[in-house]
This record gives structure tokens, C-alpha cells and sequence, in this order.
């Protein structure tokens, strides 16, 4: 129960209320229809940029969001909806304070990721044919060991990310 | 003075402590040793992902260091002293709280960088000739506009950075 509870929670760190409705649920889960990702996609490490993030309480990650190179250059020239083979990539490590630089600096005030892999990754991946049932993404989450997450948690992103379809339902903004 | 004192914890920020010897600041400090870098290299948002730190109090930062090609294959080789040619970068934001995030959580848990360029840049450069009197690294630093650090605050870089001499002088660790 507090793995399912953690996994709605990681959903939601790119973000987004979770308010199903009966109209979305319908359309959204058909059985015949991909709603998520099952494979990690190769290479996203080597890839750019995007943003870092935190989030506070439950959660206490310290995310880094990468994008490869159809997902960089939307996000430059400011392209939306983004276009089919962009895919973001969040890594999401704990939250944990570094003795070394508090040492450093002389008082409690560093946070750096944990040492270990991410403890939980994420993807959006844009492929509006494929994924025309979800606003054209894909949605994957992986936990440390590279296993995916359940079916049933992962129908819950779409629904999440509705809160910002003028985005194209992606929540992290670019850091210039 | 308090600008000045901004930069001081600033330079800290992959951190240290400013532990300053009579003999390294003779040594280190001549009139004709280049121990900084005055120039922003060039293409360093291209380069790939290091790793996040967050720094609570005065400097409330949110940063993301990337490496250039040479420093991230030491970083995965384990490769130390890093070789010339090496460049790590630390983009620091200002840490804001994501009233778009939050609102989607129901919570207050959510901080993003502020949606500005970088409060400031901060760079490594490795040349063990160039930068032999401070560890053979060049320390850089610039504020929003990309103006260069003080020379008389940019002195204090690698007296802080010699508490990480195991390291080559580097604290950021690569998030795996």
C-alpha cells in the first residue's frame, strides 16, 4: 500500500491533480490502446538539459529533467504541441544532505543527490499516433532496479497532466 | 560589502572552506599567473548532466553542473587528476517555490528555478600549465549579465577548493 502511494505520488512530480473523469477514463483505457512505456529509452543520460526540480515532504527527490534532441529544440524555439520523437526524460535521485560541503561551509545548508541510481525515472515520450489515447505521450516510470511501474498507477498520469494541456501537458519549463 | 559577501558564499558553492595559507596565497597569487576565467566557455548548456545541488540560506540556489565531453568521461572512468581540456559548469538559479506545481499537488512541495538565466555561472577549467599555481584548474565565475567575478573574490576559489585535494579539488560527485 505505501508502494502504490509513493508510485501515485512519483507520477505526479512532474506534476498535475489527479481528477479522473468518467468521460477521460473511458476513452483514455481502452484495453487495445498503449497509455505507457515499457522500456527505458536508450541513451537518455547522454542527453540535455532541461530544468532541475524538488519536491518537499513524502516525496524528498531531487530531480534533473533531460530531453533529447527533438525535446531541446522545442523547448528552445518554443514549438507546442511538441513534436512526434521528442521524449523527456526525469530522473528523480533522494534528496540528501551533503556532510562534505555542510563541512565546507561550515553549517547545515547542502543538498545533493543520493549516491545510488535514480530511485525513480520517468519518461514522456511524443508519438501522437501511438499514444493518441493520452495527448499524443507515452508515459514510463522505472523504479532503481529499471522496473517498470504498474499498469494501474501509470493510467494515472494522463489524467494528472490534463492540468496543463496548454503546455502540452508537459509541467516543466525550460531553465534558461 | 554585501554583493561581496554574496560572491564569497557563492565561490564556496561546490564549496569549502576559505582556509587561506600565508604560503598558498604567495604562491598561488603572483601578478603574472593566470588563476581565473575571464571568458564564458563556449557551448557549455549543451553539455551533459553531472549532477543537482541546492544550497539553503543566503545563497538559496538551485544548481545543475554539467561537464564538457573531457570531463564526463573522467567522471564515469573515475579518471583523477581530471585531464586538461575538462571543463565542469555549475548553473545556479534561484531557488522559487512552483505555485503551478503546487497548485497540481494540493500542496506546498514543489520549487523549480527561477524562470530568469542563471543568478550566476561558475566553471572549471583544467589546464595544468595555464592554471599550474591553483591545481592546475581555472576558476571562473559570472553573474546574470555575464560579468565576470571580482578578481579579489575569484582569489578565494582555490583556497576553498583545496579541502577537496583527494578529488582533484572538484566536490561535485556524479550523480549516477
Amino acid at each position: 500500500m505505501k508502494r502504490i502511494m509513493l508510485l501515485i505520488i512519483a507520477i505526479g512530480a512532474l506534476a498535475g491533480v489527479v481528477a479522473l473523469t468518467a468521460r477521460a477514463s473511458r476513452h483514455v483505457y481502452q484495453e487495445d490502446t498503449p497509455t505507457f512505456v515499457t522500456e527505458i529509452p536508450a541513451g537518455y543520460r547522454e542527453w540535455r538539459f532541461i530544468s532541475v526540480a524538488h519536491e518537499e515532504g513524502n516525496l524528498n527527490s531531487f530531480g534533473s529533467i533531460l530531453g533529447n534532441d527533438v525535446a531541446i529544440k522545442a523547448y528552445r524555439e518554443g514549438t507546442l504541441p511538441f513534436p512526434d520523437g521528442a521524449i523527456i526524460a526525469a530522473l528523480h535521485y533522494k534528496f540528501v544532505p551533503s556532510a562534505e560541503n555542510n563541512k565546507a561551509f561550515g553549517r547545515e545548508q547542502s543538498f545533493v543527490p543520493g549516491q545510488q541510481p535514480p530511485w525513480y525515472l520517468q519518461f514522456m515520450v511524443k508519438d501522437t499516433k501511438k499514444y493518441a489515447a493520452t495527448g499524443g505521450w507515452g508515459y514510463a516510470q522505472f523504479d532503481k532496479d529499471g522496473k517498470p511501474g504498474l499498469e494501474s498507477d501509470m493510467k494515472k498520469c494522463f489524467p494528472c497532466h490534463q492540468a496543463i494541456k496548454e503546455r502540452d501537458f508537459v509541467f516543466t519549463r525550460y531553465a534558461p
